[in-house]
Parts: structure tokens; sequence; C-alpha cells
């Protein structure tokens, strides 16, 4: 039984949503999140949002409702937050409500190393196929879609944007969308969908490929219901949408992690190589990685090539720098020095060099470095700029290197590496500094490699993308 | 002329030191920052240190003197401050004072890209060999010697450690020896040495190999200036120390950026790596990956073999570590299922696993963790611990991981990760964590990767040494 597409757009748009076995008594319980969530992302201003529990009372203004057959109204939607023994019998209920998809946040299921969990991981399939509702989850934290004021967290950020992520596990989904937003990444929708004990990630990316709001689909997985179908619809999506995915669990020891995790069957490393690469997927190995990569993809116009003009401060740094980005496949086309002549008119000659990198190190005021820049674009043979600012690279005290310049006007792509400093002097304004070129939709990376790596496999994928339109 | 180990160790060791063309009018001028070293530092407390400027006056109580030969002493080590083409007089004039090694920091010698400097650095050394002076530089930032109260910054630690740094960069002995220091390493010698004119990275290489007080000899090389000379120097030092080797410009752009840096000639990555792989030096790639291997190196007491114990929280976090540490060629054992039922006893079935990685998530609290450890150790089949700690993983606010436990008594070697987040809410804890972890003598690592890629080459040369100690 698939859902349709238009089935699932439902989960996306409730219009009634029941936070049911929510905590009364302690608000510092985890199941308060939730509520902390839609109230944060003000769901009550769209929708009708009902809280659950048998002790009934009141919380947060919300009168508490004893059972799901007591709300006055019917129900989109439910999050699950009973223990598992309770969650057939919620189905029920929730169906006899109109419900037609629930999210079952509870674990203790076929994710536990017993008998009895993976029965009643059985049991609250057959149930469901009963009552024609469908399952997200268990063992998960649900949907997350700012656009529907739906949120698992208040921490999330209240824009919506091109991105969607389809993750296994829950404390990945929030790291990614947490660390992502500082950096500038927006997301349409989250799905945190854990045992996938009825809807999986296949039916998610297929949803995601047609759906109109996501431009990137980004996925964590840790195991694979059906083969045949998800490799049917990874290709599908890859045709239709920018496609990056990490794979958990392609080592032995992974592989074990992901059955104490999700009861997922996991795979080899070398299989999901070859099936990126045959479909055309992103592969990236952590969610570090998978940041960079979607910084790279929304934030960096695209580079018409792999010409880069390092422009930076520090000589020993721009050495590093230089061989790294050639390492990754980046070209640093050579200065001519009629430029390098210009540029040392107003520059002094000690402590800096001209031939890309071009290290402008301390001695330029804003003014000079705009200057340069401007030198620069005029002779213009790169096809995207990295400008780098290593912290800690002075023998003084003193805030870390101010903002020296905007970068407004300029007609090239231009990618940001600041290495983070935990030095207490420096940390606060470096982090100021990050944060401004985020906020001003600048892509900013966290070292020389991650940046050339990032950069290297989305030109890849770009590379790979025009000769297939070109054939 | 080699001056022979005695000689080289005056340097370390100077009765008086003059800081020649220190400014006298701008205390924001950055050869202002020797100054502030050696006071922060104490020198005077053991040592004469004069100031000297054409200009004369006083600064920071101390008399200028306009001119070296006015000083009523005589000197053991001169910091030449002063503009190049005035550095030649220089040598002539402390050779008169009884001076045997300047450091000069000057630049705009060999390389500038001009006939100019590079003829000045030749007269530099015809005037050294002359009036019998060596030098360091130009183009440096000189000694680092906490035990002698020499210091180009402020900024660096005042204790003294085992590690001894020689870097071609004065960018990068900053940036090592400040980062290195928050994550608990410290030096005994640092020495930035730039152009290397006539005291070059062999000198200082056989110098610390007979150093009593450095264990590790780590390197930041731009080029070598007698390969045969530094071969044999290499062997040596791997011999009786551990040693270190970062090499900048082993690419064609990365050895473009060297000519311009400190116009040294590079030499290929295949060279430099069979070299390393030759003489048993660890080879890192960037300063952060270095310093990972100097916190591993000092601080994780040597594992008796390869078996990690994986042990922190989070769920997608615990597969994509196990899939990290097995693929840098660690080995996870499984934990044997009695063990494992001993700790579902105190333990939520919910959100944990415990087949290694062992994921304690939210639901231990510190005496259950405590309990935990102490189970496993009983156990003990492996040969060290990684405790992880990923901030960002929770839908709630608050404080980041408190530290939930101290590893005191604990038998096993520990090492500690913990990725920074650059959530303000959670930032300033992480911190905090961060450096207690540090005072305490914990090594710290900033992701699973750079863990067990630092742990990985350690491990690997700890397997090469007891090689040869067996063969």
């Amino acid at each position: 039984m698939n859902l349709s597409h238009e089935n699932l757009d439902d989960i996306f748009h409730p219009r009634s949503v029941a936070l049911v076995g929510i905590t009364t008594s302690n608000p510092g319980h985890w199941t308060r999140g939730f509520l902390e969530g839609y109230l944060k992302f003000d769901f009550p201003s769209q929708g009708k949002l009902y809280l659950v529990n048998p002790r009934g009372g009141t919380v947060e203004g919300f009168k508490v409702f004893q059972n799901i057959q007591d709300i006055p109204d019917t129900l989109d939607f439910v999050v699950g937050l009973v223990p598992s023994r309770g969650a057939p019998q919620l189905i029920e209920e929730a169906a006899a409500k109109g419900v037609k998809c629930i999210h079952f946040c509870t674990a203790g299921f076929s994710e536990i190393d017993d008998q009895e969990g993976k029965e009643l991981e059985s049991e609250l399939l057959l149930a469901a196929r009963k009552h024609h509702v469908r399952i997200i989850g268990p063992n998960c934290l649900g949907v997350y879609c700012p656009e529907s004021r739906m949120s698992f967290s208040e921490l999330f950020p209240r824009e919506s944007g091109s991105v969607s992520f389809i993750s296994q596990s829950g404390g990945n989904s929030n790291y990614l969308i947490r660390q992502a937003a500082l950096r500038g990444i927006r997301f349409s929708k989250v799905i945190s969908f854990g045992n996938a004990c009825d809807l999986n990630e296949s039916d998610f990316l297929e949803y995601l490929a047609d759906d109109p709001k996501t431009k990137i689909i980004t996925m964590y997985l840790e195991g694979i219901k059906d083969g045949d179908r998800f490799h049917r619809a990874l290709k599908y999506a890859a045709e239709k949408k920018t496609v990056v995915l990490l794979k958990g669990g392609t080592t032995p020891a992974g592989a074990r992690a992901v059955m104490g995790h999700t009861a997922s069957l996991a795979g080899s490393h070398d299989i999901w190589e070859s099936l990126c690469r045959q479909v055309g997927a992103i592969q990236v190995q952590n969610l570090d990685e998978m940041i960079d990569v979607l910084v790279t993809l929304t934030l960096l116009p695209a580079p018409a090539g792999r010409r880069a003009l390092l422009f930076g401060g520090g000589g020993g740094s721009s050495v590093i720098v230089a061989d790294v980005f050639e390492k990754r496949g980046m070209i640093l086309p050579q200065v001519p020095k009629q430029v390098i002549k210009e540029l040392r008119e107003f520059s002094q000659a000690a402590g800096n060099f001209f031939n890309n990198p071009i290290d402008y190190s301390q001695s330029m005021d804003p003014a000079n470095v705009k200057r340069a820049l401007e030198i620069l674009l005029r002779w213009g043979q790169f096809d995207f700029i990295v400008n780098f600012m290593v912290p800690g690279q002075s023998t003084r005290a003193g805030r870390f290197t101010d903002r020296l310049f905007n970068f407004d006007g300029i007609s090239k792509p231009v990618a940001v590496v600041i290495p983070p400093t935990f030095d207490p002097a420096e940390g606060n304004s470096m982090f100021e500094s990050i944060n401004s070129y985020a906020v001003d939709g600048f892509p900013v990376y966290f070292s020389f490699d991650s940046a050339a790596n990032a950069i290297n496999l989305v030109l890849a994928y770009y590379e790979k993308m025009s000769i297939r339109q070109g054939s």
C-alpha cells in the first residue's frame, strides 16, 4: 500500500495536531520539547493544537484531554509520546478521530535486542494497516516543517528554505538543523523517521523529489527496507533534485551500532559508493561534511570552473592553503607579473606575496584590500575567490581579524574560511565574524581542507550534471 | 662552519638580550610584541634586557640606548628589528659587543622577488661570517624558550614542556603554540627561522635531537638548504626522539607560495612521504593535524593495542563514530552478552545500546555512568577509551553536556572528543568542558575523524618503533 503524494503532502500540512502522552507534571521532561516547538512556531495561529494525558489538567494554558476521544474535533496528525506498550491502542483511537498519520516518538521496539520489542513493532504495523493509518517511526523525532509551523524543537529556524532532510536518527537531525542554521542553511522539510516500520526512506524520497519547495534532498540513512525500490527512488530523485547522502553503518562496527539504533540492515561501503556514483548523488562521510556541501550548494553561486583565487592573510597559512586546494583538484592560476606590479605599488613589500595565494597579511587596510580586489577582478582569470582568515597567527592580543571588506559588488563567487580558535581572547570576535558572513549569505568553512573538499565535491557534481545535459 | 651543540645551546640561555630597532613612539607597533613577551616572562629577573633605538628616550621604564655600542655590558643575543638595509651594519656593531647570535625579524630579503633583496641577504651572510656571528632568519620571529624566559609573544604559556618546534613560518609558530596551549601542550623550545640564510632546519634538528629537555620534535618546513645533511639529521633525530613533520609547498601552487614566503625550494609530496616513512617520522598535512598528533603523543598514555571502547551519547553519533574509527584501522571489540545484561539492569532500554559504541545517551546520571564504566573495566578487553560528547543533538535549550565523570582512577587511556558548536547557547559551556578536560591532562579532539586519524598515526608510529626494538 503506497500512500499517494497528495496524502503524504497532508502530513506536512495538518489542520489539527495532538501531542498524546505529553507529561503534565514535569516541565523538564523531554516530551515537553514538542510543545515548546509547536508554540514557538505559533502553530495555534493557523491550526488546532491538542494535548492528551490520562491525568488531565492544564499545561501552558492548554486544557489537557484525558483521552483522545474527548477532543471535540477531527485530528489530522498525532505525535505519539506514549509508552511503547500503549502504542497499538493509540492507533485505533486516533483512527476513530480521522487521523491519517501518527508519528511515534516512542522507543522500545525492534531496536531493542529482545523478542518483545520486535513483536510490539509487528503489532503496531498490523494495527496501522487495519485502521488505514500511516506511521512515522517509531523511535524518532518526526516532522519539522517551518512553513506549516510544525517543529519538534523550539531551537530551529522559523524561516523556510530549499533543503529537505530525511534522517533515520533524531540526534543527527537536531545536530544538522542547528549547526547548519548557524551557517545560513534553511529547511523546507525534515523527517526523522527512526525504525521505519511503515513509511520509509523511499516514501519520503519520492515525495521530496516531486515537492516544489525542495531543491536539495539530503539524507542520513542507516539501512533500507527495500533495495530495489530505494534504488529506483534515488535515481528518480537525483534526476530531479540535488541529492546528498550520508550512509551510517558501512563498517562492521558501524553496522552493529545500526542494529542497536534503528534495527536496520546496513550494507557495505562499496555498494553505497557505486550506487551514489551511478545515480549522481553526492556522498558524504559525516554530518559536518554534509553541512559543508549544503553550504556550498546553497550559498556559493556555481563557479564556472575550478580556477580558485586564494586571498587571505599569513605566509605559512598561504603555503598550506595552496597545497590543500591543489591536492583537492582546484586550479590556482598564476597572477601575471603586471598585475603583481600593480599590487606592489600600494602595499609593503615585506610579508606579502601575490602569486595566488594573495597574502595581504596585516599590512593592508580595508581601502587597499578593496583596491587589490579590483585589480585582481580586472585581470579576472579565476572562477571563484576563497578568502581565508586564520586566528591566532599574531604575537599580540587583540580582536580576531575584523571583517576587512564585505565583497559587495564582487562579480565572482566568494567562499570564506575561518578556522575556529578556542582562545577566549579571540573566540568571541571570531564567532561574530563567522556569523556576520553567514548572515550576509556567504558560505563559511572551518578549515582549508573542509572547504576544498566540499567545493571539489560540488564542482564534481556540477561537472557530471553538465556532461549529462550535454549528452 | 658548524656551530657546536654547546654554542647553539647558548642561544637558548642568554644572559643579556637587546631588542634593537624597537619602536619608541607607537605602543601598537608590532616590534613592541617582543618587549611584551620578554616582560611578561620576566626575563629581567634572570638576565639583562636592553632596548635600542636611535631616538633614545624611555619605553616601559627602560632607558632606550641610541646605539648598541652605548650599552655598558656585553651582549649574548640580539633581536634585530631594524629595517633590512640596516641589518648588515647591526651585525658588525653587535659582534663588537660580544654577540654570538642575532635573530633578524626583519623581512625584505630573498623572499622578495627582486634582485635587491637577494643581494642584501648575501651581504648579511657575508657580514655574519666575517664577524663570527650566527643568524636566525631573516624574516621570522626567532626564539621562544619559556625555561629561559625568552618569548616573542606575551600570549604563550609560561610553563615549559617536552615539545620543541622548528618552524619556517612565524604565523604558523604563533598558531601552533597558541592553539596547542589551549589543549594542554607545553613547549621546551620553538624556533621560527624564516629564510634560514645561516642557521637552518638541520642545525636546529641536530641540536634538539641531543637536547635532554626535548622529547618530541615537530617541524613546519617549506624547503631545505642541504638535502643530504637534512636526511642525515632527520634520521639521527628520529632515532633519538619522536619527530613530527609538516612539509608546506608539496604542490606546484604551494611551492610557488613557498618561493614568495621564505624563498625555499619545496620538493614533491612523494619525496617527503618516503623520507618520513624511511626514517620513522610522523608526517602530517596541516597544523591542526599536527596538534592532534602532539596531543596524542603527550596526553594519551600509550595504548597496548588498537582495541577502542567508544563511549558516548547519541544513537546517530554512535553509528558515525563507529564507522570512522573502524575505517581508520581501530578494532572495536564486541561487548559480551553478559556484560550488556549487567549494563541493562540499571539503564533505560530505550535510546541506549551497548555493543561498542556504548551509547549512554541522556538517560544515565553520573553515578550510573561510573557504574557502567566499572562493569566495562572489569571486562576490560579493550586498550583505550574514547569518550565522545556531541553538542546540538538535543531538541531543547540548555547547557552543553556537563562533564559527567572525571575518569579518576580509570586504568585505561582515555581520549575525549567534543565537536565544537557555534551555537551561542551551548558554545560557552562547550568551551568550559573542553578546557576542563584539557586542564586535567586529557587529550581533547574536535571531531571523530581527527581523533581517529591522530590516534591511528601515533599507534602506527608506536607499532613501527616496537618492531624496530624487537628486530
